[in-house]
C-alpha cells in the first residue's frame, strides 16, 4: 500500500488521501514555483495509527524514504545546507484544534555543527531554542507556561540561548521521562505521531461534530525541508496576496519581514513595496508566483514564502482570506477579468457576509473599548445623542437630530420612536425582542440585551459600572458587534453598492427563489424595496394596534357591552385602513402577505406588576378604582401560564370573531381605494396559528363573505401559516382550502422542539451549544431532521392536494444561507426575511440553484 | 327503484337502507310479536328529498300504497278502528336533532267521527287537540310557547278540548298561512318531509359531525298504524325491560299505565307487578315478547308497548341503556346462560363506564342539592370533616377520622396530607393540577376547581355564597360528578365485583395490550396492583422533592458553592432510596418505570408574589432579608415566560447535571436493597423531554457509568419519553439507543397542537367544542390525524432501527378506551394510566383486541 508520495511526484492516485495543504504545495510545485523538497502522507496513515497506536511499519518505511529524497534533493542544491524537517498538518478542511505545524524537526548535535558553519552560532542557538520550545510544547505536550520558565528572554545572547535550548531539553526528560531522540527520523516519527493524534482530540471532535463532518476519516500530513528566513542578511520571510483581502484591490499586497523565521511572521498588507527590504527581483519573481497561482486557482490566492540567502520559496500557498466587500469584488473583478463565469463568482462569496454591506461601519482600528456589549439584533453603525423616552426621541428626531433611542426594553408604544431614531439600545432582551423585530424590520441599527446598562428612565440616565450616560450624550452603537461606544466614532459609508449591484443581479438571474422581505411598516417596505425585495411575505398587523392606539384597543377588550366594543372596532377599522392603503402603496405591484392579528391579547395590556402598584396608589389616595379593577380583571382574564401555546392566532377568531373581521373590512377597503387610485395592490391574507381546517374554513368564510358583500371583484389570496406540527401533518387537508402556506419557522421550530426560544436562549442553550449537544442554533439554522423533516411533508402532501399551492418561508430562517439552500432543495417557491437579510438571500438563494444544478 | 317496504315483507333487499328502528319493527314482526301494521321508507328518499326539495314521485306513490296497505290491515282486524299513522325517523343509529315521530297523522272530519263511534267524544276530543298540538309543533315549527298559550289546560272539558284544538289549527294557519291539509295522505306527506328535513338540521349535522357520521346519508322513516292507548279501561301503555337496567338482575322490569298513549309514558321500572293495572295474560304475553326478543337479541331489550282495548301491539322494542354495573351484571350472565360468547360480552360493556365501579357511589336519589359544583377530577365518593390545613388533615387523620382536605390548591408540600385525605376538594385548578393528579394517583376521591367557593385556610372555613363551612363540618364529595354536598350522604359501597372480576378476566385472556398504573407512591401502587395494574409505567418522581424534602430542594438551588450543593444533594439522595425501595417492593416482580425529574425548577421554589411580600415584611420589621433576596435571585433565575417548554426533563441534566445523577444513585443503590433483600426488583429509568440522540446518550452515558461503578451485575433498562414532535420525527436514531419509547401524549399533544391545556381548557377549549370545530378534546381522545400519525410513524421507524424495542404510552390517553383502540391498532405493547383507570383500559383493550380480530 502507498501512504507517501513526493511533492513532484506526477501519479494522481493519492490526491484525495492527502488532505489540502499538500495537495496545495504539489499543485505549486507542478507550477514551476519553488517549493522546499517534501512529501506528503496519506490520511490512511493516520486512520491506522488511531487505530493501533503505531503507524503501520511500511507507512514507516515509505516516510523514511520521503525524507531521505528530502535529504538528497537539498543537498543536490545546497551541499553545505543543515536540513531539517517540518511536519504540517494537512486536512481535508481547515481545522481548528489540529498540531498545525512542528518544525525544525531531525535537530542534533551534527545538524547544530552544520549550522553554525552554513549561518552564525547564533542562527544555531536561535534555532536548537526554537526547536526545543516547539518539541516540548506540541510533541510531548509540556505546560506552555513551564516552558516560559525557562526559555529565557528573546533578546538573549548566543550563550544564553544555548542554555535556555539545554534547560527546554532537561524540562521535556523531567515531564516526559523521556529525552528528545538523538535520532533525526525517530523526532520525525514524533512529529508525525503527535498531529494524527491531535485528530481524535477534543477540540477537533468537536469541531467535526459542529461541522457535519465525519470522524472516520483522519488527516494527511506534510513533510518538507525547512528553509530559514533568519540565515543572514539575504534572508527573511513574508506573506503576500495576489489582491487585496481588505477591500479587493486588484494588485498584490502583503509583509515582508528580513531575517524573520516564517513561522514567526504575522500575515498583513502594509508592506510589500521598496522600503520593505525585498529585493525588486525577488519581488518580481514573487508577484509572478501570485499570479501564476491566481490564474490556475482562478481565486485570490494568499502565501506564506521565505527568503532564504537570497532565493525564494513558496512554504504555503492557498485562497486568500478576506473581508466581504473584497470577496463581492474579487468575485466580480475575476468575471470581468474572463477567469470565472458568473456562476462560480456567486460562489464566492459568503452570503451571510453580505448583512452589514449595505449598512454603515465602524471604520477598521477606530473602535475604542466599548462601554458595554450586547446582542448583536440588526446590523450597522449609528451615531447620536441618547435619549431616554419616546416623546423626547420624536421631538428631537423631528429637529432633524440623530438619536438614539435608550430604553430598558421597547414596548408597541414606542413604535414611532422607534421609527424615528438612528439607532437602538435596549439594556434588555434578545434578537426576538420588540426592540430587535421592529429595528431589523425598518433596517434600523440596534443593540439589545446589554445588561450590564442601567437604564434609568426617570432619572434620564444609564449607568454601566461607574460611568453615566446623561440624555444629550452623544452615543455609537455597532449593531453587528453589539458594541456600544461613548461618543462618536468614524464609520465608514455603505460598501459602495457596484459590484455589490451587480453580483446582486447575477444570482436574481439564476435563483429560483423569490425573496420577499418581513415589514409592517410603509417605510419598512421603502427600505426592503431598496434592498431588491420583491414584495412583503410578512406584514404583521400588530403594530397597527401600538403605539396611541393602545388606549383604543384596551377600550376593546375592555368593553362593558357589544355597542361600546363595536365602536372601538370602528375606530380602529379605519386606522387600519389607512395603515394598509400606504403599506399598498409602497408594494405597489408586488404581494403583500398580511397576517391576521397574531399574539395574545394580554401583549396589548399593562404588566399586572404595573396595575397593581397603580391600583394600590389609587386607594391609598382615595381616587377612584374603577377603571383599574376592570383593568385588573381583564388582565385576569388574559394572563396565561403558557402564552406561546394560549390564545392567539386564528383562536381569536373563534373566541373574539369581531377582531379578525375588522381587519379584513379594513383590509377589502384599502385594496378598493388603491383600486380607485388606479394602483395595483396585490393583497394575500394570511391566517396565523391554523392547526384545523375547521380554523382555517371559519376564517375563510368570513374573508369570502366580505369579499362578496363588498360588491366589486376584488382578487384576495388567501393563506396559512404552517407553523404548528399538527398543520404540516394535515397539510393534505389544509391545501385544499389556502392558495398557499407560509411556514413560520420560529413558531415550528417552538413547537416541534418544545422549546421556547425566549427561555432557551437565555438560560441553557447555550450550554447545549458549548457542550455539543446542539450543534446549531435551531432558531437561526433550520433543523432538518425534526423541523425540515415536517415542512418537506407539508409540502409534498400538500402540493399533491392542490397542485396550484404556493409555498413561502417568512420565520428567520428565511435570511440564512443554510438553511435557505435547504428551502430551495425542498421546492419553496419564496423566502420572507427581514430587510437586512435581503441581499443575505438574494445571493444564497441563487447558491443554492447553482449548487443543484451542478 | 323500491322506497317502501311493509314490516311483514320477507324480503331483505332493503334492510340497510331503512334504518334501526324500521329493522327492528321488521324483526319484531317477523318472531310473530304483535307489532301494529306499518311499513318503512328508505333512506335514499330522503337523500332525494334533500337534493331536489320534493319527494320522488314514485316514492310517494309507493308511501300512498303502503299507507293503503295499513288501512286494510287496520280493517282486517277491527273494522271499525279509526285509523291514522305516527310516522317516525328510523336513523341509522341513534341521533339527537331529529324529528323522532309525529304521531295522529291523517286526522280528519270522519276520523273525529269515527273516534267518537270507536270510543268516546273525549277520547275523539282529546286526540284531536295532541295531533293539532303535534302538527303545529313539528310538521309547521310553530314556536312551542305559542301554542302553549292556546293549548287549554291538561284537565280540559271535552267542549274546551275541542275549542283548544279549534285555536291551534287557526293558530297553524296564522302562523304559516297554510291550514292542516284536508287530505289524510297530505298530512302523511308532510310529516315524513318534516322527519327527512330535520336531517339536515343544524343539531343533527353536529352531533353527525362530533361523531364522525357522514351528511350524505340520510334518515329512513317508519309509518305505522296508531293504536290507542287511551281509548278506555282495557287501555294503556307502558314501557318493559327484560332485565334490569340499573342493577342487571335477570327478571323483566317496567311500568304500566292505565287509559295512557304511549307517547307520553316516561320509561321507569317501578311497578309491572300485580298492582300495576297490568292484566296478568296481558303480562305473561309481554314478558313472553322480551323473551323472545332477548334471545333472538342476545342482548337485554326494552319495548314500549301499547294495549289497545284489551289487545297488546309492541310500537318499539331495542338493546335497553343500562347502567354501568347492569351492564357488566347482564353481559356476564349471558355468557352463564349460554348466550354470548366471552368475546361478545366484552363488547356489551362501555369501558369508559367502569371508572366509578370501584369506587363508592353516591346512592341514587340520596344526593340532596349539592352546595358547589367543580370538576370532576378524580371519582369516588367521600364523606368526612372539612379540614382547611395539611398539618390538621394529618393529625386528624392518623386518629382514624376520615377527613376531606379543603384548599385553594394543593402543592407538593401538601402531598402527605393529600395521602391522608378521605378526599380532596379545592376551589382552584382543572383535571391537570396538582391535587387532581396527586388523587387520581392515590384513587382518593377529589372535587377541584369548585371556584363559588372561598377557602381561607387562615380563617379556617370555607365561604360559598351566604353559606360557610368551618373547620369539623361534615362534606360529602363526589369525584365522578364535582358535586360537593353538606353533610353525610347516604353512598352505596363499590359494586360488588364479582361479576367485574369476572368480565376482567375474561379481557385479561384477550388483550395484547398490558396495562400498567401512573403512580407515584407506595400505597398509589397497592391500589394500582389491586385493580389489576400489571406493573408501573409511569412513576413521577416530583413527589420525592415535596413536603419536608422541599427546604432541601430549595437549600440545593440556592448554594453557594458546589459543596453546599452536594451536602444537599446527599440527604436527598437518601431520601430518594427510600422511597424507591418501597416502590420497587410493592411492585416487587414488576416492571417500575421510573421518570427521572421533569418539571421546571421554578415549582421548587415559592411564587414570587409570596417572596416580595415576605421580603417587604422582613424589611418594614427590619429583620435581615439576605436569604429572601437569595431566594427572590433564584426567583428571578427560574422565572420562565413559558415553562412548559422551558428548561425541564432532560434539560436539567444538561445545565444540573448533579440532580439526575443523584436520582440515578438512588434508584441503583434501591434495586441492590431490594436483590439482597430477596426482591425481584425491574427498574427501569425513564428520560423526559429529549428532543436529540445527545441528549439521550449524555443521561444514557450517566446511568451506565454507575451501573458500571456499582460494581455488581444491575438490570436497569433505559428509555427515553416521546413527548415532543421531534422526538418522534427522528426516533429512528432514538431508538438504536433507547430500550423502550414511552409515549407522553399530554405534553405531546400540547407541542403538536401548540395548546397550552391548562390555558386553553380555562380560556377557549369549550368554545372550539361548542363551535363543532374540535370534535374530541384532544387531552381526553387521542387526535389521530395528528399527533396519532407523528406517534405511528415513531413506532415503525422506532421498531424498524430496533426489533427489540418496546412501546408504551404513559399520557392521559392510556386510560380512554378510544385513545386505547388507536394504541392496540398501531401496535404499541403496553399503556400506563392512573389507578381509577385500570378496569377501563383492560376492557378497553380487550375490546380492541376482539375487534381487530374480527
Amino acid at each position: 500500500m502507498r501512504y507517501v508520495i513526493d511533492f513532484d511526484d506526477a501519479a494522481a492516485d493519492l490526491e484525495e488521501r492527502i488532505g489540502a495543504r499538500a495537495r496545495a504545495l504539489r499543485r505549486i510545485t507542478a507550477l514551476g514555483i519553488p517549493v522546499p523538497p517534501g512529501c506528503a502522507v496519506t490520511d490512511v496513515a493516520c486512520r491506522r495509527f488511531l487505530e493501533t497506536g503505531d503507524l503501520p511499519d511500511e507507512a514507516w518505511h515509505q516516510v523514511v524514504d520521503g525524507a531521505q529524497g528530502i535529504l538528497s534533493a537539498v543537498a543536490a542544491i545546497d551541499p553545505g545546507h543543515p536540513t531539517t524537517f517540518a511536519v504540517r498538518a494537512s486536512p481535508p478542511v481547515d481545522m481548528p484544534g489540529l498540531v498545525d505545524s512542528v518544525f525544525d524537526l531531525g535537530w542534533t548535535v551534527e545538524v547544530h555543527d552544520a549550522s553554525t558553519r552554513w549561518a552564525t552560532p547564533r542562527f544555531a542557538a536561535e534555532t536548537r531554542r526554537r526547536f526545543a520550545e516547539g518539541y516540548a510544547a506540541v510533541v510531548r505536550a509540556v505546560p506552555v507556561e513551564r516552558i516560559e520558565a525557562v526559555r529565557g528572554r528573546d533578546d538573549a545572547t548566543t550563550a544564553e540561548l544555548e542554555e535556555a535550548a539545554g534547560a527546554i531539553e532537561a524540562l521535556i526528560v523531567a515531564e516526559t521521562q523521556r529525552p528528545v531522540p538523538p535520532d533525526p527520523l525517530e523526532q520525525l516519527r514524533e512529529g508525525i505521531e503527535s498531529v494524527f493524534a491531535s485528530w481524535d482530540g477534543m477540540p477537533a471532535r468537536r469541531f467535526r461534530r459542529a461541522n457535519g463532518i465525519s470522524d472516520d476519516v483522519g488527516t494527511g500530513v506534510v513533510v518538507h525541508a525547512m528553509v530559514h528566513g533568519a540565515a543572514d542578511d539575504d534572508s527573511g520571510a513574508g506573506v503576500a496576496f495576489s489582491r487585496d483581502p481588505v477591500d479587493g484591490a486588484p494588485a498584490p499586497v502583503g509583509c515582508y519581514r528580513p531575517r524573520a523565521p516564517h513561522n514567526l511572521v504575522a500575515a498583513d498588507r502594509t508592506n510589500l513595496g521598496a522600503d520593505s527590504g525585498l529585493p525588486p527581483e525577488l519581488r518580481e519573481r514573487l508577484e509572478d508566483a501570485l499570479r501564476t497561482l491566481e490564474a490556475d486557482q482562478r481565486d485570490a490566492v494568499r502565501v506564506d514564502y521565505v527568503r532564504e540567502k537570497g532565493t525564494l520559496w513558496i512554504v504555503d500557498g492557498r485562497a486568500a482570506d478576506r473581508s466581504s466587500p473584497a470577496a463581492t469584488r474579487i468575485a466580480v473583478d475575476l468575471v470581468d477579468e474572463g477567469a470565472l463565469e458568473t456562476d462560480e463568482a456567486l460562489l464566492r462569496v459568503e452570503a451571510d457576509g453580505l448583512a452589514e454591506l449595505l449598512h454603515a461601519r465602524i471604520a477598521p482600528g477606530a473602535a475604542p473599548e466599548p462601554i458595554t456589549v450586547g446582542t448583536a439584533a440588526s446590523p450597522g453603525a449609528a451615531t447620536g445623542i441618547a435619549v431616554f423616552d419616546s416623546a423626547s426621541s420624536l421631538r428631537r428626531a423631528a429637529d432633524g437630530t440623530a438619536v438614539i433611542l435608550v430604553r430598558r426594553e421597547t414596548t408597541p408604544e414606542d413604535l414611532s420612536a422607534v421609527v424615528a431614531a438612528a439607532g437602538i439600545l435596549t439594556s434588555h432582551g434578545g434578537r426576538t425582542s420588540h426592540a430587535a423585530v421592529a429595528a431589523r424590520g425598518l433596517g434600523t441599527p440596534a443593540v439589545t440585551g446589554a445588561t450590564s446598562a442601567h437604564v434609568d428612565a426617570q432619572a434620564g440616565e444609564m449607568r454601566i459600572g461607574t460611568a453615566t450616560v446623561q440624555q444629550g450624550d452623544m452615543l455609537t452603537i455597532d449593531g453587528a458587534t453589539g458594541s456600544v461606544y461613548l461618543g462618536p466614532v468614524e464609520t465608514l459609508p455603505p460598501a459602495d453598492g457596484g459590484h455589490l449591484e451587480r453580483l446582486l443581479r447575477w444570482a436574481d438571474e439564476v435563483r429560483r427563489l423569490r425573496v420577499l422581505a418581513n415589514v409592517d411598516t410603509p417605510a419598512g417596505a421603502e427600505v426592503a424595496r431598496k434592498a431588491g425585495a420583491e414584495g412583503i411575505g410578512l406584514a404583521r398587523t400588530e403594530y397597527m394596534f401600538s403605539g396611541e392606539r393602545l388606549s383604543v384597543v384596551r377600550r376593546m377588550l375592555l368593553a362593558d357591552d357589544e355597542r361600546d366594543r363595536a365602536t372601538s372596532l370602528e375606530t380602529l377599522e379605519a386606522m387600519q385602513t389607512d395603515d394598509f392603503v400606504r403599506l399598498l402603496e409602497a408594494m405597489d405591484g408586488m404581494p403583500v402577505v398580511v397576517r391576521l392579528l397574531d399574539p395574545p391579547l394580554h401583549e396589548f395590556l399593562p404588566g399586572r406588576v404595573e396595575v397593581e402598584q397603580q391600583l394600590a396608589a389609587a386607594r391609598r389616595n382615595g381616587q377612584p378604582t374603577e377603571d383599574l379593577e376592570r383593568l385588573e380583571a381583564a388582565v385576569d382574564t388574559w394572563e396565561e401560564s403558557n402564552p406561546m401555546l394560549g390564545l392567539r392566532g386564528v383562536r381569536l377568531a373563534v373566541v373574539i370573531p369581531q377582531i379578525y373581521r375588522v381587519q379584513v373590512l379594513a383590509a377589502l377597503e384599502a385594496v378598493r381605494r388603491r383600486l380607485d387610485a388606479g394602483g395595483d395592490p396585490r393583497l394575500q391574507l394570511m391566517i396565523p396559528l391554523v392547526a384545523s381546517l375547521d380554523e382555517l374554513e371559519l376564517v375563510r368564510d368570513m374573508i369570502e363573505e366580505e369579499v362578496h358583500f363588498a360588491g366589486r371583484q376584488l382578487e384576495v389570496g388567501i393563506g396559512t401559516m404552517i407553523e404548528l406540527p399538527r398543520a404540516a401533518l394535515i397539510a393534505e387537508r389544509i391545501a385544499l382550502e389556502s392558495d398557499f402556506f407560509s411556514f413560520g419557522t420560529n413558531d415550528l421550530t417552538q413547537t416541534t422542539l418544545g422549546l421556547s426560544r425566549d427561555d432557551a436562549e437565555e438560560a441553557f442553550l447555550g450550554e447545549y451549544l458549548a457542550q455539543g449537544i446542539l450543534t446549531d442554533n435551531p432558531f437561526q439554522t433550520i433543523d432538518r431532521a425534526g423541523v425540515g423533516r415536517l415542512i418537506r411533508t407539508a409540502i409534498e402532501e400538500g402540493r399533491a392536494a392542490n397542485p396550484e399551492l404556493e409555498i413561502g418561508v417568512c420565520g428567520e430562517h428565511g435570511g440564512d444561507p443554510r438553511s435557505i439552500a435547504f428551502f430551495h432543495e425542498i421546492g419553496v417557491d419564496y423566502i420572507s426575511c427581514s430587510p437586512p437579510r435581503i441581499p443575505v438571500a438574494r445571493l444564497a438563494a441563487a447558491q443554492a440553484a447553482v449548487v443543484t444544478a451542478s
